[in-house]
């Protein structure tokens, strides 16, 4: 039997703390909100009254709080993880945190002779109390067998994302075109309900294209990936298109901050000479905004 | 036999005329570009010298061309399509064009007694070529019954996009949602790839959630579109979450304007008290500043 | 004594015309505002019932209209001004419209024989009352001298902008600049306002900055325009400083989208390799991004 | 005769320093950069090899730090000053850092009775070296007068802000106008380069005008700032003049993501009913956006 030490009982940790429970695992508790404690506690947890206490003789030490400035005053700060808890056990952040911040403390543990690795979620809440999270797991490979077990329970894959820190940063890569993926659909299909199309029709026709599939599967490939940028669809025309789609937005009062700022991009990349190029040549002009070395 | 006049033999057109003959159909054809003419020519087309020329004695008008100003130049300007075609021919405009301009069209045509629908495309010229493109048809019921013949021999699928008119609003929703896509993918994998993750790593994991597989079909249907706005995953955590992401591109060096803009309007979500609800609601709240009437 | 056509007696035109009859000319004005009419022959004008009649017989035809479509079709299209008034007449738009659909009217009245010049006018319908309006005259030499003891009853300063086309161009740099500050400002009070200070604090402040009194006349002539890049403010330091700006205003709630466009500008330059420029070095940016040659 | 430990002799740093000493005072120096401090030795301060060292014995802790981890860590972590001086000295921050963590370190040294101020500076390098700058300074009544002394010797203005933490507010706002007002500058130059106006001329209309001398002191006053959003120039007609300037930007290939961002949020405010309000009501537009009252 492991025992675990389990900071932040919220939404999302007292759900996974749960299913470690009836994994089989001993469980010591602690979180600021009290009910929340005893909640877990209901449930065959070890309730604790400090964070220091809940890391006394364990394994591991999962913490799962709001952000990056709580874990490090949890483990580093006043919380008191680091002196209390045992020096062999390994740290397992799994909240989402600022990936430099995971550094630091990977950093700064390692000076007190402690491990830690990250291990960011994906999906959401019901998928937490379901033990099907996605596990992005930032660590040495040795680090991710030894916590493989926990994260069987937890969750339903696990991706080894290559190294310490990279489990946080492909979680903040994710979120980010999850995030702002969604306020655009949002502005297309306000525009879409706005200029009186049905929602249906909308949905049907994007569904079978880049609008809804994506470009990762299906433009991209054959295309700036292969590193063929013959234009099966030129930036000429792609930034026509948005331009007739911000005017009518601007003419039926649809705000597209979005929109409007990718049509710059697209602006830029005329600028640039990629006009006749295909549209996924933006891939290459945003890498080149970035300083990285490009083909074309 | 159908006779076609087809106005506008490039990337597209040339493709699409082209299919029109092989299916049976005779087509008078004329470009600017004589070259372009000479070679629909030569897969058996008539050679026309003009626009009006193209337009005697036809059943259909098609054009194809870059943009509405030069689709309005060629049938009521001076192109002179108008005044040389068949009152009972019917004219389908398949550019893509701005959708105010095509409801102008279809006006001033109805005025001297010509109908007129519009049928842009979807997918590339890959697809023109082969005859599989999407068919986004704008016109009456009887209209497209007509037309569909014709369709059928340049496109793999029509669809009825709701009345005149509907079909270039919804070919303009869509490119809007494609293109600022393309650029949106272009930010988060420039991003990946300058922190250092593997675009493998990047692909799989996203590849398996709403960043790779859009929102419509995966986050908003059983959410924002039922109605309910109950977090699986916060609108103040997806601003949180943005904020990492935004600053980690700062640090870095990847200019990322779609992710800034798209923060504040999770930063206006906020403010309107939409912190706790479900990050779905970013639908609500764009609906909202576009004037529509919303449940919260 | 002159006598002028005057064509849309709006908010701005009404009152210039009427400058104009105060000064001696003989008016003949038309709009597709009855009460717009009668109000001018009240006041001393012939009223005509359509653009054609208002410009028979006349020196020169001035047209004051909401966008340029109109301007396009009063003068070239169901107006029929051109086919109306007398050749040897000018023709001064003083409408804003899209400067390429100026240069397009002047070059299609050419054909038919007729001169058009634009003049554009700056400041506001108070100032149209007033006569103190600001001419930014686009034309050849002669043309601006024939039109300015008209200009000089509508407006107390006339710009010769440098040639045709340079009018209507220099106004909309002028409003493009105006407007998009004035948003910008509402940004940076809000923000002010919404952190505690007194608005009054901050006016004063920044009266004395450039935040103020602009960079054209401050920061920019001594360095960027005089190409010396040597850093008195770093674009490191401004990009730090947009980052807490921004941070802060999404903490406290103010969404500040013009901020968070500008930064990603500033990270582009960092990119560029700009960091330790001075700050006026974003010229050199845009002017890179837009394929001027830049010194850096 | 004062003593003032002197923390961060950088760019602006060394030049303060040295006004100090030559105002009389005692300078007691520290920098991780031992040449700084050498240089600051030459011209009569006491060098020291720790900040803790530099704050043994003095009225005065200034520190001038690139940001505010680092003067956190200087102040209250390894750097050690709060241990190492007297309680009755008055630290005074005058880096740039986020306001939040100046409210933090004000409250985190009054856990240790210490009391801190911050006053951050305006203008630039040379201004340090001239004794010129601007002083903005955030603290109590008390302390203000206390460090004016000093002040005096550095600057040609202090600027009371208002109370503790509003020194840095208005310091952070002041930036937030000019560097954000900078790029937006370069956008429209870049733009009126590139549509081929004289430089001069361009520059003599904008200094005339808001474009120029902005908002605060000629459009805002009456208006909306006076709550009469009338329209002297309607929101209507700003957000097509933003139309017009965007469009053209986009012909001649000017990228211009401020204004791009700005024409959304006067689309917002035409949505939101103010199309015929003065444009000055874009800051109440704003407003409402971030949740503070409205008059319309
Ligand atoms: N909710 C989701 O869908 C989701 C999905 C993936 C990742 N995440 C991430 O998981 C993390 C947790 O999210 P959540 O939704 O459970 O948040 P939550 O706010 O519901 O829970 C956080 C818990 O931490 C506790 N806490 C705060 N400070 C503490 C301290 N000093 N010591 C002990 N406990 C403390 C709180 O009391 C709270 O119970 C966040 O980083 C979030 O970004 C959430
Ligand atoms: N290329 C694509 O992948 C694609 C996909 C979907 C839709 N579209 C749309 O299809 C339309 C055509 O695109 P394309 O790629 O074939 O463009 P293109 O530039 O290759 O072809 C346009 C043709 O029109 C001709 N033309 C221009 N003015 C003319 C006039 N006055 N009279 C006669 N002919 C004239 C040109 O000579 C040219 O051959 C555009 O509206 C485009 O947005 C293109
Ligand atoms: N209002 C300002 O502060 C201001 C300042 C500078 C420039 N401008 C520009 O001046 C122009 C006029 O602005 P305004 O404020 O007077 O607008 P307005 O809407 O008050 O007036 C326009 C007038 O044109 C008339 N009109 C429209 N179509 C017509 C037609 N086909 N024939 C004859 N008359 C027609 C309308 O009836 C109306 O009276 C615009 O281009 C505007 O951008 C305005
Ligand atoms: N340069 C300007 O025009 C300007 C204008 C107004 C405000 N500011 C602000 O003033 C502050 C200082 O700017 P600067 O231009 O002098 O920066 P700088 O980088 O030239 O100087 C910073 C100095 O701090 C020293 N330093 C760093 N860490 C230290 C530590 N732990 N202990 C002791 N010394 C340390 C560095 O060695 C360096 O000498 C910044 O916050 C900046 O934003 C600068």
């Amino acid at each position: 039997m492991t025992t675990v030490g389990f900071i932040g009982l919220g939404q999302m940790g007292a759900a996974m703390a749960a299913n470690l429970i009836k994994g089989g695992n001993q469980l010591k508790v602690f979180d600021i909100n009290k009910d929340a404690v005893d909640n877990l506690a209901a449930q065959g947890a070890i309730a604790c009254s400090s964070a220091a206490e809940a890391v006394s003789d364990v394994g591991f030490v999962i913490t799962m709080l709001p952000n990056g400035a709580l874990v490090r005053d949890v483990l580093l700060g006043g919380g008191g993880v680091a002196a209390a808890m045992p020096k062999d056990a390994l740290v397992i952040d799994m909240s989402t945190i600022h990936p430099l911040e995971t550094d630091a403390l990977i950093k700064d543990l390692a000076v007190q002779d402690i491990e830690m690795m990250e291990a960011p979620v994906g999906r959401t809440s019901d998928h937490a109390v379901a033990g099907t999270l996605l596990i992005l797991a930032g660590g040495t490979k040795d680090q991710i067998a030894r916590a493989q077990p926990l994260f069987d329970l937890m969750g339903s894959e696990t991706v080894d994302a290559g190294g310490p820190g990279k489990g946080i940063r492909v979680k903040i890569i994710n979120n980010y075109m999850s995030i702002a993926l969604n306020a655009l659909s949002a502005e297309a299909i306000t525009l879409s309900e706005k200029i009186g199309l049905e929602f249906d029709t909308a949905m049907s026709v994007m569904s079978g294209t880049p609008a809804g599939k994506g470009h990762f599967t299906t433009t991209w490939p054959n295309k700036v990936l292969a590193g063929d940028l013959s234009p099966a669809f030129m930036i000429d025309l792609a930034h026509k298109d948005l331009g007739i789609a911000l005017d009518l937005a601007n003419q039926v009062g649809v705000p597209m901050p979005m929109g409007a700022a990718s049509r710059e991009l697209y602006n830029i990349s005329r600028v640039s000479g990629r006009g006749r190029q295909d549209w996924t040549a933006v891939l290459e002009q945003v890498r080149d905004l970035s300083g990285l070395e490009t083909k074309a």
